[in-house]
């Protein structure tokens, strides 16, 4: 059985430029290098090539840095769903580790699982290319997200 | 009722050089000028600046900016108590933020709660300080995390 | 450095009734025989037996029973501190196992670390006792869980 | 991009008769009603009916019982793929509650992510029907859990 899921329904018809804007001022995107790939309702891609400053112990991308580009992909496909005058923060993550980060670059698929007025449910995978000509990237962390929208609290502007 | 926990032994008595050997590996460490201020066999804590090149839109330092260092911090807690030539990999970790991660450093404190010779669980705790006379810091993040202890596996040295 | 957690303060003078009478209302406390040991602001300790008929294929406690007792647990810590009127729904949760639930009895304890009018992180151990004098329980399992305040949603009373 | 999952290969031909045996033993599952509907090499899938005797304080399915039916799920869909020999336990697993989980019967999809040899992660959601003619079910928790192959430990057979 597969209970098919519709497609998202924005209740905000400037959400394209709501997520651009609001990534944009996310000035750790642009120090990874971390670009955004696809943005439809409910659904963010984000592309970031493997960078030496950033590596664990072993020469991979730290596991931090790939849930980092996880967490915005997770946060703009909830937000590309929230209502207009809401910020977006993270409530709460969890990711699985599934083969080393290695690679030139990854790209980063994230889907609203459940969305809701308070609190929308996302899921995200990251992949890892081995070369620029790689066609079947490796599934390389998993993560479930919970992402809360915030209205009215100072500090946490849209 | 509050279960003690006996103060945990090392089976690598060169436990302190090894971590300080890998963590100085971490090029991430470096980059986000994440300093190793505390190592016990099973506790690590670290403090890493402010710093503006990492923040997400509203100012705050990212979320996983602060996992990063919460899973270096839970890694090192668990290697200081592995045997010797086993290497150190993140098989998942979870992290719920509980503020706002501003303020202009961040300490992170990180536990082993149950050690194994395969996988080792750890907690860890990050703390805010609004400014370098706070004395009563806030806590803006927690991680439990799952580390496994690797051994022979090519590309991945201790 | 710890940093010392100030006793909470009930929101609701009447918490400890609307405690008792919510876990008296859950029919899976009743079939599985799970006491309620201590309740504190805050603070909730659940006590359970070994269940034959709960058991998993080695004759452990299932893990998703221990889990049922620590996300009782982890609710009612929350809705202790929770507003009159509020319900209570728990959000997401995760449990690490650190060893068989093996024993003659469990002890659950669960602390909010975090309260939010909304949102509150709990966190919760469960304990093993081997015999009914063991006066050293062994940690079994470990939850971190976000439970989340409700009001005015139908078929959802306090 | 959707990274094509090749079907998974058995390590162990007699998969399906180790996993209904060791399934059957579990007698949680059989004092909740738990039924073996599907069983695929990675893939596992169980229906409960609702029962009064397992509900939370509003009536809904208690979130731990639908846990332990996902947990099952998730550790049965690893152990199809794991070498002859292996048992299975739980590391460790969470959960997001998407809906609450009322209705006449529920049905349980785990799905190994990644299969390894100590490790495996999988991924499970479950769904609720209104009633016995509901032709589209309503997804009500996810569940990422890692499972552990276990050899050699005494009081944890197959």
């Amino acid at each position: 059985m597969r209970v098919s899921k519709s497609e998202f329904e924005p209740r905000d018809p400037n959400f394209r430029a709501k997520v651009e804007n609001s990534f944009n001022r996310q000035q750790a995107m642009d120090t990874l290098g971390v670009r955004l790939a696809e943005l439809r309702p409910g659904c963010v891609v984000l592309e970031v090539p493997h960078n030496v400053m950033f590596t664990q112990q072993h020469g991979f991308m730290h596991a931090g840095i790939i849930t980092t580009v996880l967490d915005t992909a997770c946060g703009y496909a909830a937000f590309s769903l929230m209502e207009p005058g809401a910020a977006v923060l993270s409530v709460e993550f969890k990711t699985n580790f599934l083969a080393p980060a290695s690679g030139v670059r990854f790209r980063i698929e994230a889907t609203v699982l459940k969305p809701g007025r308070t609190l929308t449910v996302c899921e995200a995978k990251a992949y890892a290319f081995l070369d620029n000509a790689d066609a079947s990237p490796r599934l390389v962390a998993s993560m479930t997200a919970t992402i809360m929208a915030v209205t009215g609290r100072e500090g946490i502007e849209q």
